[in-house]
């Protein structure tokens, strides 16, 4: 199957436009499976709920959504994207799942970084495997790359594939995520954003960088840190059912659970 | 405090050679703490019990130890050492912890590497926390880098520092270790060897590039891959307290252990 990254620059609180430039990126890429930033359709920088209220969706059923549902029947693929949800009164920071015939479910970013935490409320679904025609895959967001615990879980889950949509700005996710993919024997797939967001004072550099990791670590593709760019590769996600690190080390038959403190 | 390294070059089966080398660098090294690579009084390619059963010895009490203890003592220091232990019948793969005043403490590795199975005994002791003057020290071997449940158990307690004495082959630990240190804002070590075992049949190149990674994940000692080497670096433990990634990020009190499935 081919598995593509769109490593975008979102234009902020823009959503028509980055609709639109997700449409265009991917009728052209004609992958199987597609990965969108975090936030893809709104930007970062939200300065507050009331803010970020005016933004937000439901999922399903908002508008985002609903684009990215007709985009995945149009063309035949899975789409990972992050947006904002609102839920009641509540936001969360959010990705979804969509496939060619409809919304298959969605995650709430887990571990908020830095000042996320005075918007959105922390996820409280749990960590999930979605079902690609057999293939497992699951999501995770942005800084939950740091916590070792959140890619275990779903790869002793039967996860192939983790998707991980970003908004990076510190250097470290990149090297994290292909030791996730060495220590659970799974792809890993970062869609990181670019560009630049300078709001109530404080201006951030997103990192570029997105890359898909192999199940032994391999890069097999890995964008620049400061340019859009999209691509896609092949990968045999059958692969990730192999966990012999060596004929003797089955990584996950091989953990002593009853050993460890956590 | 000053913590260092010995790449070491152990000469397979030569225990009264190998002893006398840890000696002439710990004792011009002149360091606070010193870690040794796993099984460093013995070598590595073992091919059977009875072989290995010749060479194991007990922990404490065992020549090797007491030989540590005894150079511990002259040089003020600590010292980390991975040697292989007997007890009854049963040999472990062990690293000890020693200080100027005596034995310590014993780790026995959990997860033993490819056909280190047939030979030793996985770990049955608790992973432990270890006092050095109010420094908490941790003690890993070798593949228990690929899991990171294991560092994570023992940030968890408390560890400053996590010494990890290794044979390694593979080029993947480096990376990883780095990521441990990130992930858990601690000090990790690797005492790697270096040259090569070619025993039944199968030769062996160890992998050497030891390094010192602090809490941020930048490295503060690098050896080379081939070549005996030993250093040490000045580093403040008391930095491994600080799990603050940023002001509104505290790595361990930020986790959400009921979302975990391990």
């Amino acid at each position: 199957m081919k598995a593509g990254i769109y490593q975008m620059k979102p234009l902020f609180g823009k959503k028509e436009a980055n609709l639109r430039k997700a449409e265009t990126v991917i009728s052209n890429l004609k992958c199987d499976l597609i990965a969108l930033p975090e936030l893809f359709s709104t930007g970062y920088s939200f300065i507050s709920k009331a803010e970020l209220g005016n933004y937000a969706e439901q999922i399903p059923g908002g508008n985002t959504t609903e684009f990215l549902v007709e985009l995945a029947c149009k063309n035949s693929c899975y789409i990972a994207a992050g947006l904002a949800e609102i839920e009641n009164d509540d936001l969360y920071n959010t990705a979804v799942f969509i496939g060619p015939h409809g919304f298959i479910g969605k995650y709430r970013k887990l571990h908020l970084f830095y000042k996320e935490k005075f918007i959105f409320k922390a996820g409280n679904l749990p960590l999930q495997i979605f079902n690609m025609e057999g293939i497992k895959v699951s999501l995770i967001i942005c800084f939950d790359w740091i916590y070792p615990e959140v890619c275990r879980s779903v790869a002793l889950k039967g996860a192939h594939i983790v998707i991980h949509p970003s908004n990076l700005l510190k250097p470290w996710a990149q090297m994290a995520m292909r030791i996730r993919s060495v220590e659970n024997r799974i792809f890993t797939m970062i869609a990181n954003r670019v560009g630049v967001e300078s709001r109530s004072g404080e201006r951030l550099k997103f990192s570029g960088r997105s890359q898909i990791s192999d199940p032994k670590g391999e890069i097999l593709l890995s964008f620049p840190k400061a340019r859009e760019a999209f691509a896609c590769v092949d990968i045999d996600p059958a692969v990730a059912n192999d966990k012999l690190f060596t004929p003797h080390n089955h990584l996950f038959n091989d953990r002593k659970p009853l050993m460890y403190d956590l």
